[in-house]
């Protein structure tokens, strides 16, 4: 019996912050498949797991199969079991909890959209997606200043807001971005990348339900 | 002096979220205007108070002026000194933040984006602005479904992640909202209309600087 296991797709950023975080954290987990571009997140026996009809859904086996959902509140109860990506004080405390919150609003608010726009409809050239990238750039600049001289966003080490933020940066092309407009912020990904146990999305994250 | 100052401007829901909290806990505030019309969240000044240009602000003067930014944040603060709004186990600590991480990703990053086109740049028509809509509707029906057979989101008493996802919707007209369609937000807004010290935000935050 694995300690965790991940219901994600490798398409999606959001599951990727919580597998991420389960990898460099060298925790013992598995990815479960959902279908979602045919539509299973949709599905009545997936909303009973998570009523927001999203992935990831993480199910920790150690304490009694508990069923979380919501890429942020998954980040948040990992680090309770993986302290090392957590807050040391209230400072950082506050910190983590800003940026995450900018993340989910601003950041993945943003970029997954635009991404989804782009990559899946095929309508990157459409208002809202251009309207979608205009409000991403914005984003990309308050963490590439965010990232001026400091190593990671909310610490001295990387954490969960780290993660949370880095979750669809990984694949820079699918949304359009020059890492070479935000230099801050590629050398921060150059930090994650180097960190033992990271892995790419393809490495961890299933493309369908044969893998 | 008073113990927390806030700042805000009257047509922010996020700013409300925190003023409303204020309120509802019978809190000694006052509000300091901010002319976002006119841009004064992207002056270096501001900018040094909130690297990401936004408000609200608060500073707390009970902790020697601590200033913190991102309502989300703000709330989860002020519920550390008015507990009656907080978690009181650790089911209800993860459903609470749970739901504010979805008001900020899915309800407040689309119902405030589309009120903004529609209210302030008078393009509640476009493409841009009708996606938001329809990303809008997406958040109401899960929130709806949520307060089926509930009184309050997160807990069996009103808590910050109520009080975080009702911060915009105190203006159904301004967002095309039509709660007859979502019987279980109107009865639940109805509730937190009816808590002590509850304030509307005309009542409580600044139109301008003279007032």
């Amino acid at each position: 019996m694995t300690d965790y296991t991940l219901h994600c797709f490798l398409q999606s950023g959001n599951a990727y912050k919580a597998a991420l975080m389960l990898q460099l954290a060298g925790a013992d987990w598995k990815p479960q498949f959902v279908d979602f571009i045919n539509g299973a997140h949709r599905s009545p026996e997936f909303r009973a797991i998570n009523d927001m009809g999203e992935v990831p859904v993480l199910v920790d086996h150690t304490q009694g199969d508990l069923t979380l959902t919501q890429s942020g509140l998954i980040l948040w109860h990992l680090a309770d079991a993986f302290p090392q990506f957590a807050a040391t004080n209230p400072v950082e405390h506050r910190e983590v909890l800003r940026w995450i919150l900018f993340d989910n609003h601003k950041m993945t608010g943003s970029l997954s959209i635009f991404r989804f726009l782009k990559v899946f409809m095929n309508k990157g050239d459409s208002p809202e997606a251009q309207f979608m990238k205009g409000r991403m750039v914005a984003a990309l600049k308050t963490l590439n200043r965010r990232l001026d001289g400091r190593d990671w966003v909310a610490a001295p080490h990387c954490t969960i807001a780290d993660i949370s933020l880095a979750g669809y940066l990984y694949w820079p092309d699918q949304s359009e971005i020059d890492l070479a407009d935000y230099q801050h912020i590629a050398k921060w990904l150059d930090r994650i990348a180097a960190l033992p146990n990271y892995a790419r999305p393809e490495d961890i994250m299933p493309a369908s339900a044969e893998v």
